[in-house]
C-alpha cells in the first residue's frame, strides 16, 4: 500500500495468551496496537522511520488519550482505523477508531506525535515531511487530552529504576513500558472489580536506562491521577478513569 | 483456515517501536510471536483455547528453546512456520522455523506444550484432542532442551515481586514476562556488546500475583544459567548463550 490514502485499517485476532488476568485485552496491548497502526500508516504515507531517519529525525508519541466502551476478549477479532486530523511542521494529531468484529466502534484514541532530532534529543522540524499529506475529518467523539494536576493531599508514592526491556530503538523508555509501570501500582483485585473507561498519558521528558523515577498517585477525585518524576522534573502525567464492573462485563472462563 | 493442515505460517512486519535499544527484534517479542503462531495453528486444528476450555483444560508452555543465526531489524519482514512434531495425551512437541523476508531460515524454535486443568492447576489428559492431528517431519536443526544445572559458586542473586502486567488469562505469570525478568538482569551495555544465539527456558511451577521470587544466575561456564525460585521450590530454569558482536551486526542508525 503506497498510495497516499487518508485512512488506514488493520485487523487482529486476540489470542488467549495476549489477554490479561481478567480475560480481556490489556491497556498495554491496546497502546501497542495504536502505535503499530499509526506506524504502518506513516510508513505508507512516506513519513515513517525509514523516511525521517534520512534527516536524523524520528517520531515520538507526545500524548495519548483512549476511551473504550468495551474491551475485546479471548478469540475476538478487532480492528483499528487511523487517520491524520491535523499536521504541521511541529506535530501531528492522529486519531484511531477501534472496532469489534462487526465493525462497530468500541473505542477511540487521540494521539499527538512530534519529531525529535536523534542527536540533540530536542524537538525537530518536519519540514517537507509535513506537506502534501491527506487528512480526514472523521468523527472522534472523545475529549482532547485533559489538564492533569495532582492534589497536594494523600499521594501514593513508589520508585522504579528502568531496565533493558523498558527501552525501545530510540534508546529511551517506551510508551508501553510506562503504561505497564503505571498499571502495576494496583493489586489484581482492582482489575477484577473495575473496568478502565478512559486513559490519558502525556510526556514531558525522555527517560533512559538505569534512571530511577518516583511515581505519585492521587485517588482523591473521581479518577486516578499520576505523575512520574525524575528528581524535580516531570517525566509524564497520566489519568485513569475507572468504572465499577457489572456482572455482564465478565468474560466466561468456565 | 479450518482444514487440518500440518504446517501453518504467519508473516509480520517489524515496526521501529517494537525494536529494542540495539535496533533489533527483542527476545520477548520473538517469544510472543512463537506463542502467537502456535496458538493460531492450534485454533485452526481445533485444539485451541475455545475447544479445550469446554473440558476445563488449556495449554501451557512447558519448555521453549530458540536458536537464531540473525535477528530481524527495523522495518524487516519476517515469518514463522510451525508444525507439530509429536503429540500424545500428555504433551505436544511443536517446532517453529523463523525466516527472513526472502524465506531463508534465520532461526528455529522447539516448544513443548502440556494441558493443565483450570480447577486443580495440575497436568491434565488431552483425551480425544490428541487424536487425528497431522504431524510433520520437517528439519529443526537445533538441539532439544538441555539439562540446566547451576554451579554452587559465585551466583548473582536478585528478587522480584509479580505484578498485574506479569499475568495472563490463566491468572498466572506469562512466559514473556518471565523472559523480561531474566533479560532485565543485564545492563544495556551487555546487549550492545553481545548477541543472543541460543535461549532455553523450562517451567517447573506456576507463579501468581504478589508472589516474590529469587533469581539466581551462574556465569561461570560458557553461558548464563538462571534459576527462579519461590522459597525452596524451583519455578523455572533458563540458559542464555551469548556471542560477542562484530561490527557487521550493528544496524545502521544514522
Amino acid at each position: 500500500m503506497n498510495m497516499k490514502q487518508a485512512t488506514y485499517s488493520h485487523h487482529w485476532f486476540l489470542t488467549a495468551g495476549e489477554c490479561d488476568a481478567t480475560g480481556r485485552m490489556p491497556l498495554t496491548l491496546l497502546g501497542e496496537r495504536i502505535i503499530e497502526v499509526a506506524t504502518e500508516h506513516a510508513n505508507a504515507l512516506g513519513i515513517g522511520y525509514a523516511n525521517l531517519v534520512t534527516r536524523g529525525i524520528g517520531w515520538v508519541l507526545s500524548r495519548l488519550s483512549i476511551e473504550m466502551t468495551s474491551w475485546p476478549g479471548i478469540n475476538d477479532t478487532y480492528s483499528m482505523t487511523t487517520w491524520i486530523e491535523t499536521i504541521n511542521h511541529r506535530f501531528s494529531e492522529r486519531n484511531v477508531m477501534i472496532a469489534d468484529a462487526s465493525g462497530s466502534p468500541i473505542g477511540y484514541a487521540r494521539t499527538v506525535w512530534a519529531p525529535i532530532d536523534f542527536k540533540t534529543r530536542g524537538l525537530a522540524d518536519l519540514g517537507p515531511f509535513s506537506e502534501g499529506l491527506p487528512t480526514a475529518d472523521l468523527p472522534c467523539p472523545i475529549e482532547r487530552f485533559p489538564r492533569i494536576r495532582l492534589g497536594g493531599g494523600n499521594l501514593v508514592r513508589s520508585e522504579y529504576t528502568f531496565k533493558y526491556c523498558d527501552l525501545d530503538f530510540n534508546r529511551h523508555v517506551n510508551t508501553v513500558r510506562y503504561i505497564s509501570l503505571l498499571l502495576n501500582q494496583w493489586p489484581l483485585q482492582h482489575f477484577d472489580a473495575y473496568c478502565l473507561r478512559r486513559f490519558d498519558i502525556g510526556f514531558a521528558r525522555e527517560c533512559y536506562f538505569g534512571q530511577t523515577v518516583s511515581l505519585l498517585r492521587d485517588d482523591s477525585g473521581g479518577a486516578s491521577l499520576c505523575e512520574l518524576q525524575r528528581g524535580a522534573d516531570k517525566v509524564l502525567s497520566a489519568r485513569f478513569v475507572w468504572e465499577e464492573k457489572s456482572a455482564g462485563d465478565e468474560p466466561d472462563r468456565d
